[in-house]
């Protein structure tokens, strides 16, 4: 199975074709989107810019995936989902491709077992380059022609856009995990001037007053099927810290002891500290006299006012006990993004997350660009959750077991693909993603 | 880490201290727990009663423990947790039993490895009758006394009880788990006279408000930690099934090709069915023309009216699906068993799921006494919910991720230990004890 | 596939009924077998009785099994073996035992899995007993026939003998192994009055002047098949000790980094040290300024001058590469077992391997009784070996490969079982047996 | 540990110097030397010449290596062990790279993790080949060269050359078994025209009269240290077989249900049957109507009078155990080698075995050149064995345990790099290899 951060949810299918409805032949939506859509692919293959073929042939671990079969599985995913249904003329670009590339859905036949995708040097990453080709060329056609169901190749470009972005982040954490994983610490990006030694904005809450809330998806613009359908839920009174738990606050966790006492532990995060020896967040390691950190601009001193990033779930939830306070649920920090308009904090080029900045003021703040924040809430299907009908329904629905969600977005994450209500999710030992946490605590 | 099920959670303190403070000597109250607590140790002993030596000492897998060390274990926790605190002259047992019968308490240090808790031929199962006898007596005086802590070690007691009743249910499934990988197919309990081949109560449906309900436990009476605190939820309409899901109807998913086709199951639930080679609900072998089931009272042909039994998550929630269905939230299983007085349901002794019975009228049945129902709920504290302090904190919370909510109860839960808050949880794999289903869906 | 310790090789057919050919009736030796076979299997009973119901039902390891399936299977092997083709009336006591008491011959059919047998709880010890009884009341009226044909039983029988003398040593070291696994540390024999303290013989070397070699058993009495065909080999001069490398030796070896100098060790060996994490033998223990070690007497201080045992191939290959020497191979082992007449030596009912006794003049000492030593020796088949026809030839040839060959015997093999030709076998990683060692060197 | 399959041994270093002493300053021998050492080196970029940067990159199992790897190992090998000690100005090209490149020498520091070896994207291949170039110009001029220990730098040399030599077979088996692992099978070397139908020379044997014979390397040319020391050994008569076993001989085995009867098997050998799922040699598929097979010239059918390849010592023994016949030991095979002159057959390019060739008359045929041939003979020291001092001593000597010696060399083997005395060895489950078969008896 194929991890699904990048793979998350079918769209919000009546939001997306009411904002088709209002244009019989909507030539206007159909250029945006198609501007988009090229964007979009474009960025793709300028973050595959640093990396030799070698870099894109290789999987760091079963959770990862090679550069060159995201940037092959996203094509995959226009050909299979948009262009064969679509586009009367549309040739295969190789039958192979099917058997390769399809990630984790069933009902589209049997596929390239996902711990050996790296093991796939052919087809080389020419022939993949050439196949994105091949598809883009033919999307072109596609979004030329007037005798096609609009709305309906729309919703598919729409969750094809969507989807690459997924794999965009993938691709960066990925690329991060095999270089962390080679002795000489390679940079995937040019490192900062200087390391910054500033402090961190003090933390401090803020309190919302609970009730019933109305959660999820709602009115324009795109969202997964997961996100889906917008329904009430009762929330309880809380405060939310204003900022990330920081690399600081991280370090006096660990140097109280935090990963050697077990009453701060779930019971399983307990095995996995001791099956895994961990003693730190992954890719962190000793240096004399402190900590360093494997990033994408290479080994890098670790800096206190940064937040604190690729902690598990059971570190998180340590983390939150030993600071006497816990996680905020899925719903909590929902209604705490809502209660904003400086959400949209971004990640200015650089591939790691940054410290928060006091002078923007009270309230909460870093809640996108910098890292997932982990939820006390279970990964599971909203009241009333449909999947989507065909192989697309796979996308979101099976793997709502045994994870947690995870809100906000990373520095890693595409613009334009953050929002409120978006569910991220993954399995509570999996650190490898830009995931940290924000506290909350009860209204006393 | 011990299975948590036979080991749920610190009691709802301020209910039972506040039924002891109406009354400043409680003598009353103490002889009515008195009595209960020796017929609970009573009830441990008869359990065993039907079992050698042998049979004893061994464990059938790593989530099962063998029936000398629950009753030790038992044992060890009134010693531990009511003698040694509040007795001043206890002499301790054996200073090693404290490493060999601990299960999971962090705090109270070292001890034997679950895994291997089968290795313990010593002590035997002789000197552990002997340790519960010394223990008995000293309870028997710690109860006599007038100059204790009597709402503290009414607390105790109350829990120890609770916990000894876990325990019973536990020895009954490990037992089970045990002679079924026996190739003699040993039974505990003396096969029924004739197969029931009566037709099930038609499967009818009960609709539901929804609406603001509350949740969890409040007013007099046991509970577990994890009950805690009553809180409000909010809830759709639903209706609920009046029965459970019959082996008839498991068997008719089973022909529909249910354990053959994938997108009826969660991802993690097809890698299990794969990983494992499930074909059926555990202890279940095909026999000429049909199946046979491994129960406790020996091998026998599949019962179609009686309730499936031994399924994991993965399967109940795969089998919802392919019936157009879903389980239930644990809320919505509250909210129907707080709407019937006919709760209490009771297996007649027979250590074996019974089918139901349409004579009793309308509305939800078999709620409790048959097998415990897996519903759509991650296991998750409270809004508000907080641990006990001391090592009876470790009972409940740290289990809280990855587990899914059960409720109800099952035919080997002994009498007085069933209510309509109380949570079960197990991982979604896990199918050795008494688990199944009842379905639940949107009111339309 | 059960380890073949108990389970050695198929006898030397033409010795034995050649000893059987001068007498056409034979009765005298049929009494003579008829004793010894009795003894023998009263010295099983005799084994067992220290041990409770409890004590015989578990399984320590995947290597080891319980006493009753000792018991139980050696009494399988003489009712399948010889009373079902040669007692015409033998009623086989119950048609499950075949499946639950095979050990390994693919010839007789499936078998209950060998990591498994630890969960045989039914059949009970006791109708093991009446197991035992049952086909020893029917040996003993197949003995009192005239009408069979006697040489092969007379050889079936011997079979049997030796083949539960094996079970007799593999008993007692599964029977440590368990002990080893307790908290409890109890002790199967009681524990002798002092400390021995003496100081070891001298270590000193015989040489032996090599040339052509007869290796192998010929001439009178029993031997396995492995042992087969007597044949000629070529043997360079070499030397031996005249002892077992000691404890105190061994001591030396760790304190000098034994376990932590990789250029010391085999690569496989090496890999066993860090993946085990290996720093004394089996059984060694750190205590208050020194070493215990587990044993039949159950924790005792190290003795120095006793030989050291329950170490792998790999700890004695790097043993003796550490002392600047090397194993023997198993022909030089032999011709210096052939050159003494004082092999003998026995264990004086102590089961832990004895110090040696300077008095007992030049020579190799402690070839038999102490401990089994390691040989340079692959277990290969000898040149023309040719297993015996039927399941019988599933007794030593199919171990073939992989293992290394011990010679001598332990303090835990029986009376009357050690011999000059005697070929042990085990995994170079396996270490739960009374494995010792004996340094050999070339002849400069 | 690194498979030594490309690591076998240090030099026969008497032989070696004695064919220097006699020259002191031995300029034209270093000519020779130098001529040689730089085809070597040519080779290996040769054998890469069909590859992509991918294609080297990526490690298709824990037993293989990425070319790559291959490249720069046997180019670390030559710089650590000639140019280090013996070129007094030589630059070190990346001091990263004895983390990197360091395969298995214990004495030389720690190293990157065998299983890891394929996560190197870094360096690239382009560095790794201008490293080449580096230490190929400080070859030449420390060849040029007047005031070295020219003795110890020819020895070093040509260690280096058998050692790269190693490394080229085992490039091409390592390309073989990612190719076979890519859903395209891509094919390394062109396919040849047509399938060659024709039939195998027919099965015959030559006798050997036995006796003692000498065996091992003496006189002059280059051996491993593992061939040494050149002792007497006695063998029995016997007989082998003209050729190697072919894949119709092989489809017979399996058509007798080969794989599906235990007592053709040893133990283990039947615990990897079932374990792996084997039914067939490795890279053996089912096409319509019969078997294909993976080659380095793609997916191509089974030719029936081709060698089998790609078999395992379990399923070698197992063959030659239904044929009624068994393997050769090592020193049978040797002394059979040595008593033709014809052994050098030369495989013709295509990097697959052939068929045998009737008109060659008669006596052994492919004993070179096709495949390596599965011996009786566990890898063990010869008498007298010692490793060589430092680093280098750890080529050949601590493999010596589970293994078992092939003889001859296959079609992969490189040019000038075999001969009668050659040990080669690998684990018993072990088919990656061109692993064949030849078939030996005793004379009756």
């Amino acid at each position: 199975m194929e991890h699904p951060a990048a793979e998350k949810a079918t769209p919000n299918q009546s939001n997306v074709s009411s904002s088709q409805a209002d244009g019989g032949a909507s030539v206007r939506v159909s250029e945006a989107l198609e501007a988009r859509l090229f964007e979009t692919r474009q960025h793709s293959l300028d973050l595959a810019e640093p990396l030799s073929a070698e870099d894109m042939v290789v999987q760091a671990s079963d959770d990862a995936s090679p550069t060159k079969w995201h940037l092959a599985h996203v094509t995959w995913f226009f050909e299979n989902f948009a262009l064969r249904p679509h586009l009367a003329d549309y040739r295969i670009f190789d039958d192979n491709f099917n058997y390769c590339f399809n990630s984790y859905y069933e009902t589209l036949g049997p596929r390239h077992p996902r711990p050996k995708r790296g093991l796939l040097t052919r087809p080389t990453s020419e022939k993949v380059f050439a196949y994105r080709k091949h598809v883009d060329d033919a999307l072109r056609r596609l979004l030329a022609r007037n005798d096609i169901d609009r709305d309906e190749v729309t919703r598919l470009i729409e969750i094809g856009i969507n989807h690459e972005q997924q794999h965009q982040e993938l691709l960066l954490t990925d690329i991060l995990a095999l270089f962390a994983s080679n002795p000489l610490r390679p940079a995937y990006q040019g490192q900062p001037v200087g390391l910054d030694t500033a402090e961190p904005t003090p933390l401090n809450w803020t309190e919302f007053p609970g009730g019933i809330v109305r959660i999820g998806h709602s009115g324009e613009g795109y969202s997964w099927d997961n996100e889906l359908p917008s329904h009430d839920a009762l929330v309880q009174p809380f405060k939310l810290a204003n900022r990330l738990v920081t690399n600081a606050e991280w370090l006096a966790f660990m140097e109280d002891g935090g990963y050697a006492t077990p009453t701060l532990w779930l019971a399983d995060g307990w095995s996995a500290v001791n099956r895994e020896g961990w003693e730190s967040p992954l890719y962190w390691e000793r240096s004399d006299g402190g900590w360093s950190q494997m990033s994408l601009q290479g080994l890098l001193p670790v800096a206190h006012a940064e937040p604190v990033t690729h902690v598990s779930y059971y570190e998180a939830d340590a983390f939150a006990r030993w600071a006497g306070k816990r996680l905020p649920t899925e719903f909590e920090w929902e209604v705490a993004a809502n209660s904003t308009s400086k959400q949209m904090e971004k990640s200015q080029g650089v591939l790691r997350p940054q410290r928060s900045d006091a002078s923007q003021g009270a309230g909460p703040k870093q809640l996108f660009g910098q890292v997932w924040q982990w939820t006390a809430s279970a990964y599971l299907p909203y009241p009333g959750y449909r999947p989507p009908a065909g192989a697309i329904g796979e996308y979101n629905g099976k793997f709502m077991v045994g994870q947690h969600v995870l809100r906000g977005s990373s520095c890693a994450t595409p613009s334009g693909h953050s929002r409120a209500t978006y569910r991220n999710f993954f399995y509570p030992h999996q650190r490898w993603q830009f995931l940290g946490l924000r506290l909350a605590a009860e209204v006393e």
